[in-house]
């Protein structure tokens, strides 16, 4: 249905209402691409141009005229111009006088200039309605009706009239309108379009420092150590078998960030005493970021799990285990069975699997669809108490793959510990914090705390003042 | 732009229309929040307090003042108080008169009282129209602009322009309100944060109940039974093995469990002979909870498909592999190619990763963005057609599985059969039914059925006069 | 929240306000399901029927007259009657005059008849305001409240004020109405619930078509050949072996026609000079069905994976192996370990599990609900960027796996080559085009063409003229 309108024919239809005209400045790609949709909508299009008798590519069925001779045609003017080139404008401000005025400019930079485009076009034409639209949505999506990324339109004004007319617009064409307030949010409407996933940046940035960081120490340990002192090529370790320790150690260490802000807000809380001061920034920005820093987690863990499982389909592996074989058969060893080996390699592998799948489900209930179907009772239920169970998973994964390694005497090499190790400090610390915090005496008092009760006397009063409110 | 408000700052804005006024009763931490919100989307917002001369931690530009001094400032008055306190407000009934009250109250336990919140707020101040809203969103959500869980608001009330209005609010501070109707509806949605997933509580039963069951049946065959008669230490089965046959078990029955209902309905239809009988209320369950049995065995059937592609990273399965080749090198005993295991080991796996494949696609058109991108047509042939096709792979996978293990002796342990054997009753059964029913004489009786047609005499008129009729 | 105004009592509800009526002709299953929707929702329902008096099942709580009487009752009409028993209606035209009349009604196969049913309807009943609305919902989810499938209902009409209240009542509904323009999209409205994945199918058949050529390609080289030249009986490689190189070729080449479209486009902008010449037909269809050949090559990308991690537990697998080293043993044949095999070896895995994460990435955003999230740059980012670093590793990855093979003299068999052959000559074409069009020379002119520079000098002037224009 994504095209529903582009073959509606306005001309043929035996409708008893005026159609509406819309009146549009400027006839570049843009202005072209909303025009042909407008028509396609049931809209009358009026263009308005500088040198009208030139305009050429314009959909047919539209009229082109000069700026003022269009402006006088409807009420709702749509300004397909860049922003340097406003300055016409003034001299139409008689015609544009009460008109709505619909600015769909972007900017090449974040905060390129100190006002918005909207609202330097408000300045320049202070009698008419200025509305802030359409600047998200891209001509070539408006062309060929494949809106895969957004369908949304955010709209900003002064005037909610005027808002509403032009978000009526919005949804005939078949898209949807999202009201920010007056026009002073025009500025962060106009960065939007220009935004590079920056919620993600932190964690990306974070995650890529960790990965290089492991990758070089286990570089050191397995690579360049066993060639010091064994003249062994294990170079071709860098192609998995480096990537699969760093992989689940970021992975940990990554889910474990999730956490701990958590539990520092709670000791925070629990050593002021009260929950009515702020937060230092860090940790607020921190807070606002787990989701991300979780999904990056997830990414890790997934390969962490694919490049577990081609390990038996590797030439090295394969031709370890049939020496391994072939030398038992030479050397005539027995090897019995160590069931506590079965036991430990077992629950190792088990754990991993369970706390995968865990972390698997969290981030299928991180998709904003699911997320969305779900209260928040149950949302914090999934994000929190099964968050908890899989950082204990994982943790108890790695704790199990350690095994009996942790006291041979071969895990320190030029006195770096194995990175399992490593990986281990976060998780465990966090587990502890959150362990201590929520045995009953503690946790009672960080429940007081968290419904209003402050240790100070003085805050105290007001918060008895408002025992009755929500 | 999840935060587009919060930086809005109303106080600069060079705007024409004045401000609208929003008075909230009540200081709590939800009380602040929203008008904090409220301030930065353009609102002026007025506090009512019992002691205003003692409310501290206010958002900095909102005035607070007595309640019905608060209250002669505004249309629409927030009512943040607990249920509890709202006695006190029969005292102003006078000031309230003909204003809308928004109750956002939540209760501690489902159906905590005999009427709802919001309709004992009605009974109270008869003569203001009531509302009931925001009790979905969450303080620090509102606070912290991560509002990741729902963003939806679910609105009643017996007047369409209080509604209205309360809306209008909702969607300019970016939340997306849904009307449920009159006031009576206040008591479900009062409900509604309190719920813990109910539509799951019962496939999460039903899958645990069996997992124990099957977990339990494979320790006395594959764990007791081997201690008992041979002494052999097999308790490391229980980490991956024994989880590996229980969970494929549980993964095909639940997915049986999903269609039996359909076929169960068909066999009711033609044995009454009419469709207008309503089914009994358990069938009318088992439809409505099909989604989440099928996802429940989804994730049962992804563990399946992990717990199998370790095995070959096990330390057991190393042990074992390099001891039968051992053996066979010792003994030197010829070990001749066998297609037909051949066969049989990769038709086997080759059905379940199909089936596998399937399931995984039915999962994701069940997501919610992604099931609404269909039509009727595409969502019945994928969860039908694309369904029944799963089964039946995954039914085949199970049978070739057994193979030529069907008729071993040893397939008995105290009497007990493998568990895939258990594993099949059902599913067979469903797809037995399933062909019977679309054999072309019986399936021409149950679409006239479907169709309006009835045998019993009496009611085929009323059918025949409805033919016409959708 | 589903099913919430089903409990809703309307009778019960202390309501100032005057309950709408609305009124359905016919009282078949589709007009009985919605009446009781209604009816629970706050309206106040009346049918109009033939032979009122034999009519049976209706929801308690409405009434049923004829249709004249029932007409009268109410401002909308729902008209739940088949097409093919409009004609009827003429005989109301004077009861029908001003009234809201809402089709409901479905064909049975897309564009039936000449003119979409509800521009019937509007013919033989022209005094009357026509809607297009609900028939993408079905009877089963109106009275199960099980929407799985979509909420959406298209509305269409020429009269906005009578479109206006179907879509208010869509909305009490808890359904999601979206405007359609006016009446003359009824046609595509009434094609909508017919269609069965139109824009999956040619990505389907591609598929399926690549999938049986190198089926059958593999079936000739890899079992009849042998079977001809060294009478080995390798019919059980069709169960696993050849598919798990038939889905990596297809996943692959599919991947590559996501990627032509585009760089055929940008030759063809150079070669012509201009972007505003339209593309051939073949290539506007290819572009917008650029989305679901990735999807489709995805799925075969996961399937190969299984294909892939399944290997070492294949009976044939472990008997090679298990021979392989007991021949070692008897003939006393050192094996010396390779490391430029390792690297190889090591190499080909990892670039695959790396093709394969970036490919699972690129289908996650292309989740509606993950990238209606995502603004235009964001998006383009994702399916550009990172979809051609996709292209680039699995590209790499099949590289690799030839590896030392290409030069290998069993190569050909019957003068065939080995599929991953064929398999790289689209993705290496691509890619080599891409890679040329990005050398700066060639990529400044295709950025100049794609902001409106001509090479022709007579559009230039007009291009000029919107320079100033978006």
């Amino acid at each position: 249905m994504e095209k529903m309108c582009t073959v509606a024919l306005p001309l043929t239809m035996n409708s008893s209402e005026k159609q509406e005209t819309v009146c549009i400045f400027g006839t570049g790609d843009f202005g072209r691409s909303l025009g042909l949709k407008m028509l396609q909508c049931g809209y009358s299009v009026v263009y308005g141009s500088r040198k009208p008798e030139m305009s050429s590519l314009l959909p047919s069925g539209t009229e082109v005229l000069s700026h003022s001779e269009a402006a006088q045609k409807s009420d709702i003017i749509i300004v397909a111009i860049h922003r340097e080139h406003y300055a016409f404008l003034t001299e139409l401000k008689e015609v544009l006088k009460g008109k709505i005025l619909v600015d769909v400019s972007n900017n090449h930079k974040i905060n390129q200039y100190p006002e918005s485009n909207a609202e330097y076009l408000a300045q320049l034409v202070p009698d008419a309605h200025v509305v802030k639209a359409f600047n998200t949505i891209s001509a070539w999506a408006l062309q060929s009706g494949a809106l895969d990324a957004s369908r949304q339109v955010f709209v900003c004004g002064n005037d909610s009239k005027a808002k509403q007319r032009v978000m009526d617009i919005v949804r005939t064409l078949g898209l949807t309108p999202l009201d920010q307030g007056s026009l002073t949010a025009a500025s962060e409407i106009e960065n939007y379009p220009l935004q590079l996933f920056p919620t993600w940046r932190f964690p990306f940035y974070l995650s890529a420092a960790l990965c290089l960081f492991f990758f070089f120490y286990c570089v050191v340990r397995e690579v360049i150590y066993p060639y010091v002192y064994e003249k062994k090529d294990n170079t071709f370790f860098m192609a998995i078998s480096i990537p699969n320790r760093v992989f689940p150690v970021t992975a940990l260490i990554l889910l474990a960030l999730v956490y701990l802000p958590g539990v520092i807000a709670a000791v925070l809380q629990l050593y002021r005493g009260t929950k009515y001061r702020r937060f230092p920034d860090w940790l607020d920005h921190w807070m606002l970021c787990r989701k991300q820093l979780g999904l990056v987690a997830l990414g890790f863990a997934f390969l962490h799990a694919i490049y577990t499982l081609v390990i038996p389909i590797r030439y090295y592996v394969r031709w370890r285990l049939r020496n391994i074989t072939i030398k038992q058969v030479i050397t005539k060893k027995e090897d019995p069975f160590s069931t506590s080996s079965a036991w430990l390699s077992d629950l190792y592998v088990s754990l991993g699997i369970l706390g995968f799948f865990l972390f698997v489900l969290l981030g299928i209930t991180s998709l904003p669809s699911v997320s969305n179907a779900m209260n928040w009772r149950e949302f914090r239920f999934v994000q929190s108490k099964l968050g908890y169970l899989t950082l204990i998973l994982c943790t108890a994964h790695t704790l199990a793959y350690g095994g009996k390694r942790f006291l041979s005497p071969w895990i320190l090499r030029w006195c770096l510990p194995s990175t399992y190790i490593l990986a281990l400090i976060i998780p465990c610390t966090v587990l502890v914090i959150k362990f201590i915090l929520i045995m009953p005496c503690i946790n009672k008092t960080l429940m007081r705390i968290r419904q209003g009760w402050e240790r100070n006397s003085e805050h105290s009063k007001s918060a008895l003042n408002g025992k009755s409110d929500i």
